[in-house]
């Protein structure tokens, strides 16, 4: 039996189809419109690639183009066509502009266009798979779809298509003779994009040619030491990165086995063997995409959705293994995910899915920004000691502390800061989608939107101060107003959530009013029974405890405090104590209070734990048990506004006191 | 005031004065001298590194000499010359020889030899610092002098004063043009110990020469990335193992602000600076050492004694920065740990020193090597994970797993094999030390020893199954009998220690018998209180529960347990449960056992505790907490016996059940 073809196609709701002004999201998408997206491109243009795109670089002179630049200039572009939407800008839309015109005078009458390789190798072109060739592309890509619609201009889509078209030509009609597919994934993805853009069904041919082809050309196992073999000894550690898994190249994608290797590459991959199955009704593909789901948000997936375990390689990381001090959880990889989770909700409307992008947009993603929108983290610690060598011996190690606690403005491989631009910047897409005549409501965000359902035209508007506070109201209107079914979230994380139209319950402590139901975590709400009422939803917050899996050693005896869709953390600078040693008490007396961080008002999380008292230790590194423990108040800020303030110990884990002895039997 | 002047000088009793025939410690020696000795030997012998001497090898041929190759041949040469004094063996004996001969026929007329040098770049000779050049002559030299005391003969000994002198005409007299000091320590610890051997004040000199220099001359900055100095952007992984404080260089050695960098390079260095502070009475140098020794040992040492927390440069790791999943704790620092504690003790007798170098042999060092003494770890693990991915979802990583969970024959860089057979083979030198006639006892051993105090020889015998028993029973006899005084250690882990002369008790729950005292950890008697008498220690070996300071976050909310001297671990092979989710119970009633591991017997711990049941689980990643437990009996074995049966999860530090919210306030 052909699974996708009996399943639901879904439509997502455009970003151009969303307006979301103000409220959580809202001041996001603002900063990003007003800070973050003059920050990134400045630090490009400071460090050379805005102008490397000239190729008039030569040897000797500074900042010396690097095979990946192009990627970065390229999602600032996709991120800034978004943002000019609601935005308009002039200066950034002229900078726009300049960068295309140094584009089309720069571009190969081939169709190729590379700054790195038109300027220093150009008789290296797609020799090298490593080279990122086909990952600039990609992203140059996907800038001009959004550029096309954004402004409604084919200057730059046009572009890009020679571009596409160049590469069908070397690498699916000629066939590449060094390589025949993508050494970091991403073109996959942009060409059913562009296939989406210009109706070109080409495109959509070449991403799926792109994927058949992936682990099955010898020539294209260059991360690979010796096939993943054992060695008799151990290889070096640098070694150790590159293996078959590195670049998802073990075997083809719909026998992939596992969640493997470079997450980012992982993550874009997967999003686009969804596209894929989807399309085609590939069974085969979309069952390889499920075990890669399950296994990576099942096994391997830190609290906040980070998803990069591990740093050698930039890896998803084996299973259950999750360690703190040392999580990579990079920016990208949680942008990656939530890119997958859309994907696998388009063909499988399941509240799972969208519970992940939530996840993502509220901790993994979005810890990668800084309140001010103008700096970044890469990779994201969900435990951090900065102060250890200043406090105890006075002496500061000289080395960059492992992993960062304090983003930075730009970085030489800086992939990140582009990437949660565009992310925010295109956030309207990920709070509805359609099919048919039902309208899913996946995230809860203070907008209005209109979109086309089969009975017409429904205009939606939220009013919410969510994450913050529990409730959220819908009003709709239109001509679909009577026919459609509207399918609302009820968030993973919620325990007894109710909804209401004018004050009669739809749905209370899960009974459901007649007419409603409740499926794979959406509540389906015909709008008969809403006509020109407020549905009322609300989703209580208390703050909640989280425990591992038992397997997650790294997690073992301790708790994880989420309220709503946020996960928190403890950071020096509200608690005068050692945090690394607290241990939150059998019953901590939760309480909630709003707190300004950094000029923005926070509900943050108070709580009762206990330390051991220093006095009894004196120099000592280790001696008999049987501490003594003082009472502290600890504060809880969400994990996303961490390190803005004064550098110092940050824990998302604590330490739980448990009652075993008295639990047993 | 010159504060080494002040000081006792400590001669200790050579491992050719203590005769270990039986015990724990006369066992591993008789496995050494029957298994490791050939597995070592053999190794090397497959992998070339024996025929290397022979200056042969040609382009083309497999088994390329490796720049340090000499040195894994001279330390098994000085292993294997302790162990002919003992153990006579003529295989063993001409094999010794053999090489002997070839490093003959291959020293160059100047005094140098290096295989890999004079076969592969005998122009690039003394040139690049990072090539071992001077550590493998140190190790040669170290060689010689074992043979020279083991067999009498001067023929090894010649040779390698040939190649002192050549150095010291090359980097004293001359000055290399290239750089000054070793690349990696070991040569200072070797000049000394042939001053010590040939009388031949030049060869300290030239050790205090290297000590003098280094962290002076920018030429040896050769592992510098910008100076130390943070670069703007985070440098790649690489780059960070090799900054100023890699080989020491980050200021002379007198300034060395921490313990830092590679750790057996600083375990070797630091060990080499108390020699020559000793020597010298050089108080400056002495002041370092106290500072690095606290620094090490108070900061960055695991329980275990492992002390490179850091795998990036094997590194010793910032300060209570010691992860146990990631340990990598080198089997040759414990023993460099050893080296130097012996050396602080030479200057100031302390039980401090000598209860590290009992940590160091029966945990951090012993764990290098398997039970059968023909496989070894390079880096000892504290937690290990092997079986993950496969008991739960059944997919193995191709990966290697970080940490090792499998001792192995050889290494591609295999210092820590021949580094153990030397060790154990020598352990004698540990057992006692004299000053004028004070003798001072400081290992346990079963063994019997002669040596001369001020006022004449005297018979020393040790009976006792220590470790694995608390009693330990002293006879002596000789000239000195009468006017000696005997020092005898009381270990640091032991809180209510008894000594007893023919059942009259010397000290007894810290009440001492008059003209007994206790000072710096150990306990002065007459001589004349013991006369012909039997002297009898006890040393009550309970259960304990350690913590580790409460900054090392690591071990937050865990204990490591211990009985006697012995660091105890619970293995997979004994517990059928997740034992790195078992929590351990408030009152564990902890009992003992004799078990048999690989067919040796063994002390082994019961105890009682707790994990999480696992059909609450499913497969869920995070859930809300409050777990439901179930009781289990936990077997604990010894550290350094794990991983000799069935690979498994193993775990030193254990989570502990505490009643926080009783005993507070």
């Amino acid at each position: 039996m052909n699974k996708i073809a009996a399943m639901s196609k879904i439509t997502p709701v455009t970003w151009k189809d969303v307006t979301i002004n103000d409220g959580f999201w809202g001041q996001w998408q603002k900063t990003n419109a007003s800070s973050t997206v003059n920050a990134v491109y400045n630090r490009f243009k400071e460090t050379g690639r805005i102008d490397a795109m000239k190729l008039s670089w030569k040897e000797g002179m500074p900042d010396m183009p690097h095979v990946y630049w192009d990627s970065d200039v390229a999602k600032w572009m996709e991120g800034a066509a978004y943002i000019l939407y609601y935005h308009p800008d002039q200066e950034i839309s002229e900078k726009l502009d300049n960068i295309i015109d140094m584009i089309e005078a720069s571009q190969h009458e081939s169709g190729y266009f590379n700054s790195y390789f038109q300027t220093i190798e150009p008789d290296k072109i797609f020799t090298d798979r490593t080279a990122h060739e086909l990952y600039t592309a990609g992203h140059m890509i996907e800038a001009a779809v959004a550029h096309f619609y954004s402004t409604g201009s084919k200057r730059f889509l046009g572009l890009m298509t020679r571009f596409a078209d160049h590469i069908e030509s070397v690498f699916k009609i000629n066939g590449n003779q060094y390589y025949s597919t993508c050494g970091h994934q991403e073109l996959e993805l942009a060409l059913f994009r562009l296939w989406q853009a210009t109706g070109e069904k080409r495109y959509m041919e070449l991403s799926k040619h792109f994927i058949d082809k992936r682990g099955t050309d010898p020539r294209d196992r260059v991360f690979s030491v010796k096939n993943g073999e054992y060695p008799a000894d151990p290889p070096l550690r640098c070694q150790l990165e590159y293996n078959d898994t590195y670049a998802q190249d073990d075997a083809p994608a719909r026998d992939l086995p596992a969640a493997a290797g470079h997450a980012v590459r992982a993550m874009y991959f997967y999003s686009s063997m969804a596209d894929i199955s989807r399309e085609y009704g590939d069974d085969e593909l979309y069952e390889a995409c499920l075990r890669l789901w399950d296994d990576s948000t099942l096994r391997k997936m830190y609290v906040t959705g980070g998803v990069s375990a591990d740093r050698f390689g930039e890896a998803i990381g084996m299973a259950y293994t999750l360690p703190n001090a040392g999580s990579y959880a990079e920016t990208c990889a949680s942008i990656g995910m939530a890119f997958f989770a859309q994907r696998m909700f388009s063909i499988k409307p399941d509240a799972i899915y969208a519970d992940i992008i939530e996840r993502q947009m509220y901790n993994g993603a979005l810890a990668g920004l800084s309140l001010d929108g103008a700096s970044f983290f890469y990779d994201n610690a969900l435990q951090s000691v900065p102060a250890y060598n200043d406090f105890t011996t006075g002496i500061h190690d000289k080395r960059l502390p492992f992993p960062h606690y304090r983003r930075q403005r730009v970085f030489e491989c800086s992939c990140c800061p582009p990437n949660i631009l565009r992310f925010i910047a295109a956030l309207g897409e990920y709070v509805y989608a359609t099919e048919n005549d039902t309208l899913f409501i996946s995230q809860y965000i203070q907008s209005s939107a209109q979109m086309q359902l089969a009975s017409g035209a429904l205009k939606v508007k939220q009013t919410t101060n969510y994450p913050w506070q529990e409730t959220v109201s819908f009003q709709i209107e239109g001509d679909a107003a009577v026919k459609a079914t509207l399918a609302f979230r009820v968030p993973g994380w919620c325990t007894n959530s109710s909804v209401s139209v004018n004050g009669t319950s739809l749905m209370s402590d899960h009974s459901l009013a007649a007419g409603v139901s409740l499926s794979q975590g959406y509540l389906y709400v015909p709008a008969s029974l809403i006509g020109d009422g407020v549905v009322t939803l609300t989703f209580p917050m208390p703050v909640t405890e989280l425990e591992a899996n038992p397997l997650v050693a790294e997690d073992s005896g301790k708790v994880a405090l989420m309220r709503g869709p946020l996960v928190y953390c403890l950071e020096a600078v509200d608690n005068g104590f050692n945090l690394l040693d607290a241990v939150v008490l059998r019953d901590p007396q939760y309480r909630t209070e709003i707190k300004d961080i950094s000029g923005i008002p926070m509900v943050v999380l108070r709580g009762d734990a206990a330390v051991r008292t220093n006095d009894q230790w004196d120099k000592a590194l280790y001696r008999t048990g049987g501490s003594k423990y003082e009472k502290v108040t600890f504060t809880a800020i969400p994990y996303f506004a961490w390190a803005n303030r004064e550098a110092g110990d940050m824990s998302v884990w604590l330490h739980k006191e448990a009652s075993i002895t008295d639990a047993i039997g």
